[in-house]
């Protein structure tokens, strides 16, 4: 099997560099003062198709001999390496047939057909979308492209480590978020051939800590099916060739939580004004959360991707909202007698507070105490606003729950 | 008075370039089959502050006597400028005072004090603290940065035009947000004195056309007060100097509705994963609404800002979800008789679809019809979905309104 060197990366990049865009590396100022380091993201969600796969499938359709491209190529993916693929086969001008779950959201499945692929929707997950592509790849004898565990692939991905030498060269930390493993394992591969006094760390989500165990247990393990708001990096095997790599060169890895991606995606949409995916934004999650151990270090964190479904960002908003305090739901119980309902309304007008939504119903009472439920959402102006509002009730005698 | 020259905006670019960020400009390939141009952003959001304003308020800082900077600087604002001036300030190392109305969104009230300026809140409307600065001016002998109608603000506004020439020389139309006329006034003389073939168009929300009516009426007007989701343009009357500059030079002006600057704001977030402000997305919503016409031409696309308040983010993605189809509210009337409740739930859960809220309350019937009024809200996979689950109730009698 080929080798992943710096050698096959730089080739790599010579022959992907005129269909990426090189994507910007931006210094965040906001971070310098908190953390004591200064925090730079290497910007992949703003690649073409929106993710970094574009790089890897490129660059293994670029390797692949004459007769093979005339039979095309297969993948199978619900997400961003469906599209990588499609973007690169359209650049290459070969057929592609991408086969994705029928539960994969229309928005990737429109995007996907965007570029030019063949969509076969099958299955309700991911592994019933790869045996039916492992089925029309011995059918068609198209070349079938792995997400993570190819050679080819991998190198293309390690482009970005080379990029991001050129931007910052004198980058102490980068921090690189963890699926299949394939971003890694290029990017740690083209930096540590480099300059390899370069830390560098591996991130995951605490739910699928698939290449954690794998370095635990010292061969990739398959770890217990979860949901996490990253899909991008939910996979519950690390393959053998990233294993392999990963043991061998990167420092560290570390993992996060649910609340601290999310955390992460509204950092940057706030101060950065870019929208990153759950798995796009697992590497600045680790660093705000602290499991970074650094000191007046320049630290690259990789935003992989911004595929991130509207339905899901409409969640990390309202979540947003509620961390700043500009929403704060409640319920409380009121006496059943005229003006309580009024008297409430009181406090909260003269705390100049706006209400979103009120449910208030006698049907409700079950308890024979003779006090009434209300459940109230408030726009608030900051947590300062939502905590004088709270003292305020409680002062008056409101049990908040 | 000084004049807005290329000279001028070359010296500017010269002066700013250590401290502000050469923005990436983005080319947007999927707008190329809808509209038959070739599309570019230049992320003007992606600028240290999340807009532009701190090339002119660095401008500014640098054209000031060493007698001057000694008495500091002082502006009002709600918003970006207030932003632009105290990280100038901090960045040339002198003492800023910034008047912001009380009602300012604590965010940028914070943000702004983050840069180091001195915060005064003053007053509920900007003209509140327009007038307050005025007053602290007098007593301080501080430099006031107006936010447009200043030759230097212009001349730093105006290096954005040169970035664009030389990022993309072969640019045929350059499309440009307009609120008081510095960024458009900056740009379309550099454009113009470097290549006077390139067409130069400024927008407006059709809101707040203030610009616009100044050219009809050939001299700036007040336009009536009014509110916009582009609270960045949200200028009456015209500047003096931006208005001449404007008059002489920019070939058209055009205006957008709130919706169309709402779609922009949404496109920009899902298909380039970046977050643009009302004010920052007006000149895209000019080209996604057919609004500039041109055939096979590459137009640049100027994304002014990204500093959007979280609660609208809110209300945009869910404006996003209903045009998307992923949100369907409706309202409908179902017989009061048992089961009735039953048979539209069942409808809906053959179509696979997810209730989000319900409200049913025999309470509500006052029209003697034996009619019940319910409320739903479900969450689809898309139009085509929602458009299913519609014909589906009609088809079994439903009113939906």
């Amino acid at each position: 099997m080929k080798k992943v060197t710096l050698k096959s990366i730089e080739e790599a990049r010579s022959v992907i560099k005129d269909v990426i865009r090189e994507t910007p590396l931006i210094h965040c100022p906001t971070l310098f003062e908190s953390l004591g380091n200064e925090i730079y993201f290497k910007m992949e969600n703003l690649q073409k198709t929106g993710s970094f796969k574009l790089r890897g499938a490129l660059n293994k359709i670029y390797n692949m001999t004459e007769d093979e491209k005339k039979h095309g190529i297969i993948a199978s993916s619900a997400g961003n390496h469906a599209q990588g693929v499609a973007l690169g086969a359209k650049a290459a001008k070969i057929k592609a047939v991408i086969v994705m779950p029928s539960t994969a959201p229309m928005s990737k499945v429109e995007a996907t057909k965007s570029y030019g692929a063949e969509v076969v929707l099958h299955g309700d997950v991911y592994d019933d979308a790869y045996n039916k592509a492992c089925e029309i790849q011995k059918e068609t004898g198209a070349t079938f492209v792995h997400p993570f565990n190819d050679p080819d692939v991998i190198s293309g991905q390690g482009t970005i480590g080379l990029e991001i030498l050129e931007q910052l060269p004198d980058v102490d930390i980068v921090v690189v978020p963890i699926g299949g493993g394939g971003l890694l394992s290029g990017i740690v591969t083209a930096i540590k051939a480099k300059k390899p006094t370069i830390t560098v760390i591996g991130v995951q989500t605490v739910n699928l800590p698939s290449m954690k165990e794998a370095l635990k247990a010292k061969h990739p393990v398959e770890v217990e099916k979860n949901s996490t708001i990253a899909d991008g990096i939910a996979v519950r095997k690390a393959g053998e060739l990233t294993y392999g790599i990963i043991s061998e060169l990167v420092d560290e890895i570390v993992t996060v939580t649910e609340d601290e991606i999310v955390n992460a995606i509204l950092f940057l949409l706030e101060k950065n004004k870019v929208l990153a995916e759950g798995a796009g934004a697992v590497s600045l999650a680790a660093i705000l959360a602290g499991k970074i151990e650094a000191k007046d270090k320049k630290i690259c964190s990789v935003i992989s991707g911004g595929n991130i479904d509207i339905t899901t960002l409409n969640k990390i908003v309202k979540k947003g909202l509620i961390n700043l305090g500009r929403q704060y739901q409640f319920t409380t119980k009121i006496p059943d007698k005229q003006g309580e309902l009024a008297q409430i309304l009181e406090i909260i007008k003269e705390k100049n507070a706006n209400i979103s939504f009120l449910n208030y119903s006698i049907l409700k009472d079950e308890t024979f105490d003779n006090m009434q439920e209300i459940e109230i959402i408030l726009e608030c102006k900051n947590i300062e606003h939502k905590n004088e509002i709270k003292n305020s009730l409680e002062k008056f005698g409101y049990k908040l729950y």
